[in-house]
């Protein structure tokens, strides 16, 4: 076997020619029709795909509508979407969701929306990932990955990232207790969020302003295609000390 | 030109054949010579290389040898490269270094080192960044970023993902403000952190456990390369919410 085939290398590239999407369009039929004929070849088993939030929040509906002349007319709706306020500073409100995230406004936002709409976030993006993921299966034959990205800042460090909010056929965190390090000790870092780190690579490639909502992410470890949800990346009130 | 050329596609692999690294090696030298052969061809313009802190805290001496029989021997350690601890439960330490991060255990691990010793963090990563790429630039006459990457926690959130905690040569924050999304409007999110997006891809090479300590990430936005530093992530405390 020669070297490059044993080598582990990892490829991403956005997914071009997807149309504006609105409420009722089925993703997994979309992402499956833009993907034929792309550049980089069908899809294949393994692939990761990452679909933005927001095109997630298009299809299902979760789209409401506000007053396009009050900058501050979304926070009626980011205090209605939270089930508590973890902090606010003026106008920027952290809060916790009903699906446990926290992050600014409830994760809802304008940009890339039309003017005078807000979009929320899906009520279940685990959910949403696992449709898409299914269709993909049943109109290709092939199982890939599906996360579910959106776009958080964080306590301490300057700039956001992405970070997966939905997850489906690929683990969220994968659990390295018990793994020896190179140096034959117990490992000390032990669960790595390579959901979250997946999104990092597909933004960019995504990019923030280019509006390409779907990314493949290519030759990810085999062994990490499994069922998962993000109650592996939420951690729990009582664990948290930050809340 | 081809719908292939004309899409941005990033790839990310490992760099194999870095054996262990002591005090003193000049890191720089040791990557080019890894480089040279290497199945996905000689280093390019652009290219991003991501090392982790500990190989750089190896080379640059930051190993402090502990009792390798008392579990909690670096805990001394961490309070004295802590300027503060944040938060403390337990065996587990929260403290913000003299670099402004804000990390467990101020940033000092024991996997991938020694037993009987500890690694603290490099004193000033952009500088570590800034050598090696200087190294790189003189022997091979090509222009790379360097991200030099260690794992951290974050709240909320389970599992560890990478991020960045020395960059030359790669911005590390982009700022899209004023840049208009894909419906033309003005971006509601406008700083990405893309120096700790490129580390999370990185580390999907890499992995914990097999100690590859030196990833290539090639095709990232030539637009990018530019002269940066860790002040572009570091948040100043007067602007953070979660001190």
């Amino acid at each position: 076997m020669s070297q490059e085939s044993t080598q582990q290398r990892i490829s991403a590239w956005a997914v071009t020619g997807i149309g504006e999407i609105v409420s009722g369009d089925q993703l997994g039929d979309v992402i499956v029709e833009a993907c034929r004929n792309a550049p980089n070849g069908p899809l294949q088993d393994g692939d990761v795909l990452v679909v933005t939030q927001k095109i997630v929040s298009k299809a299902e509906g979760r789209m409401v509508e506000i007053d396009p002349d009050d900058p501050l007319s979304h926070k009626v709706l980011v205090e209605q979407e939270g089930v508590r306020v973890v902090r606010r500073r003026g106008d920027l409100i952290i809060t916790q969701t009903q699906h446990g995230f926290i992050c600014a406004n409830s994760g809802i936002d304008l940009s890339n929306v039309e003017r005078g709409w807000a979009a929320l976030l899906p009520i279940d993006s685990d959910r949403s990932a696992r449709r898409i993921r299914d269709i993909i299966r049943a109109k290709l034959g092939v199982s890939v990955g599906i996360i579910v990205s959106d776009t958080f800042g964080r306590p301490w460090r300057k700039g956001l990232t992405d970070v997966a909010i939905g997850v489906a056929g690929v683990a969220a965190v994968l659990d390295l207790r018990g793994t020896p390090d190179a140096l034959g000790r117990m490992m000390q870092v032990t669960e790595v969020c390579i959901a979250d780190e997946v999104a990092c690579a597909a933004e960019l490639v995504m990019g923030k302003s280019n509006g390409v909502p779907v990314a493949v992410v290519r030759g990810l470890d085999s062994a990490w295609m499994r069922e998962s949800s993000m109650s592996e990346i939420v951690r729990p009130p009582q664990e948290d000390l930050f809340r």
